[in-house]
């Protein structure tokens, strides 16, 4: 009940909720579309049962659902002694064989290093999602707005070669999906058109995005362009940078001044609402100074739960996040 | 500081925050206007403080006081370490004595049983606000739309007469206040066009609407008018209509049919979505088959904790509950 429950935050209002009932059991399927007219679809299927497939509303099923299990059809969708209006409709689940397995926590903690990094403008194409990149062992996801960048690589079980872009509302799709799951490993494979992915009793299927991101290693500081470096505990700096959010997001900009020398990176926000500042403890090889869009900033270091190491080339150049899997890279703000 | 942050959730995106400081302590205080253009004000102050009043942003002011609850005036509003830019204004608190003593609950279970039978509609003039009825030891509100009525009486310490009529985003700003202080009793005062509140270090101001509510009791049906009475534990009957709100709240009369006969409340709804019903049992003398605005019905019979009591006179007539010294009226459907 519990796992069906959050199975069931899957459906929204831009989503169609339909049931397969036989009498003995029963299967719920979803689908929704991630980009408008784009004729992009996330589809999703847990239970099995025979016969024809009907669609409710959605919420009303939700509602009904909390207060009884049962689930049969005969004149209506009968949720316990509630009696829902169906429609009939065609729907059939993609079949999409898993070729990699990879640790449900990994996958989850990479589509939430990426996300945010993907564009929300629906001219970008292919940045409007995060590529999959299967290698021989290894899954990477990168994602990129043309501001930021962020990629995360994970080990994989299985042989696969591919690549495979998949819109950002597929993606939170997939983050909710996977936090619903208890699943130790969750199942991915690639077929024309779609990424199908497999967790225990749920099945999903995500169409792609034609088209693959450009050389994208080019934006990335390589180490012999360096300048400076800072080794810090990335939550304090996060937290430091939440302190001064309400501020810097008032600006247009959301300007954040960072400075780095002797042991403490300096942040300031001086802007027309106000001014503030945090310091926080690090190591430094050399100096830095940069102006940032703070928003971004956070988002790109957020993904580091430890100790990560920022590298700084010169104030117009991207500067470069890294702590373990991970990597993020930001432009700063050219003032 | 937990008394302060629940105080800083009177101020919202329509209210102004004002602050004034002298170095040694300050003072809070908030304007918002409650209804377009009718100049009707609510207004509050906690603390004490010299100097000049200062206008700042609210939500800054609410975020920077998480962190520090330090405030000073020098060139800047100075929240511990955030220094936030200010505008200079002119603002009175209106000085209204405590005539009047009553418990911090009762007003606010008052409140809570009269709200949602004011008015929305701006057109209605005093319809809008709940009637505050000061007589000598007691003090009863009152709330009416034209299809529901509710009104709850509790005792009052003080001798006050007089009547006042306060905008809906009054009581709601009202109740949100109360929930924040920890004192047993609140002062009330009238005064030329304002009602005051008096809460520990919490001062209060409404702009009273113009005129009285005309008579309402005409509209409560008198017991030589009852023809069955049913005596239910409120509670389960608001658990039935809970659960069968999903399905009604989507037909645009919101119709519950309501028949009660033999020991035993039938709720049935039926509409476009679909169908479900609920049984509650009851002590009923008579019988009783009326069709209701579920959610009309609902919030009338929230205010009853325990047992309380249904009057029905006939299917066009209005439904008297009564629970304690609380009454809710609702006129039936016309079906």
């Amino acid at each position: 009940m519990e796992k069906l429950k959050h199975f069931l935050t899957l459906f929204d209002r831009r989503s169609t909720l339909m049931v397969q009932a036989d009498g003995h059991r029963y299967a719920l399927m979803g689908e929704r579309e991630l980009d408008k007219g784009r004729l992009l679809y996330a589809r999703w299927k847990a239970g099995e049962a025979q016969g024809p497939v009907v669609a409710v509303d959605a919420s009303l099923f939700k509602a009904a659902i909390q207060r009884s299990a049962q689930v049969s059809l005969n004149g209506k969708v009968w949720v316990g002694e509630v009696g829902l209006e169906y429609r009939e409709v065609e729907f059939a689940m993609p079949t999409i064989e898993p070729q990699v397995w990879v640790s449900r926590k990994e996958l989850l903690a990479s589509l939430e290093a990426v996300y945010e990094a993907t564009s929300t403008d629906p001219t970008r194409a292919v940045f409007q999602g995060a590529q999959f990149e299967f290698s021989p062992t290894r899954l990477k996801l990168v994602a990129s707005d043309g501001y930021v960048l962020a990629e995360r690589t994970i080990p994989a079980r299985g042989v696969l070669e591919g690549r495979a872009v998949i819109h950002r509302e597929g993606l939170a799709l997939m983050m909710k999906a996977l936090k619903g799951v208890e699943e130790f490993e969750v199942g991915l494979g690639l077929k024309e058109g779609e990424l199908g992915l497999k967790a225990g009793g749920l099945e999903m299927s995500f169409t792609r995005i034609e088209g693959e991101y450009p050389d994208y290693e080019r934006v990335i500081p390589k180490p012999e362009e360096w300048q400076s470096t800072i080794e810090v505990y990335v939550p304090a700096l996060v937290e430091a940078l939440e302190a001064l959010r309400p501020l810097f997001s008032r600006s247009s900009n959301q300007r954040v001044d960072v400075q780095a020398e002797e042991g403490v990176i300096h942040l300031e926000v001086d802007n027309e609402h106000g001014q503030a500042h945090r310091r926080v403890p690090c190591v430094v090889q050399g100096v830095m100074s940069f102006a940032i869009n703070g928003q971004l900033f956070l988002e790109r270091i957020q993904p580091v739960k430890g100790t990560g190491k920022l590298h700084f080339v010169d104030p117009k150049k991207p500067v470069l996040i890294e702590g373990g899997s991970y990597r993020g890279v930001v432009v700063p703000l050219r003032v």
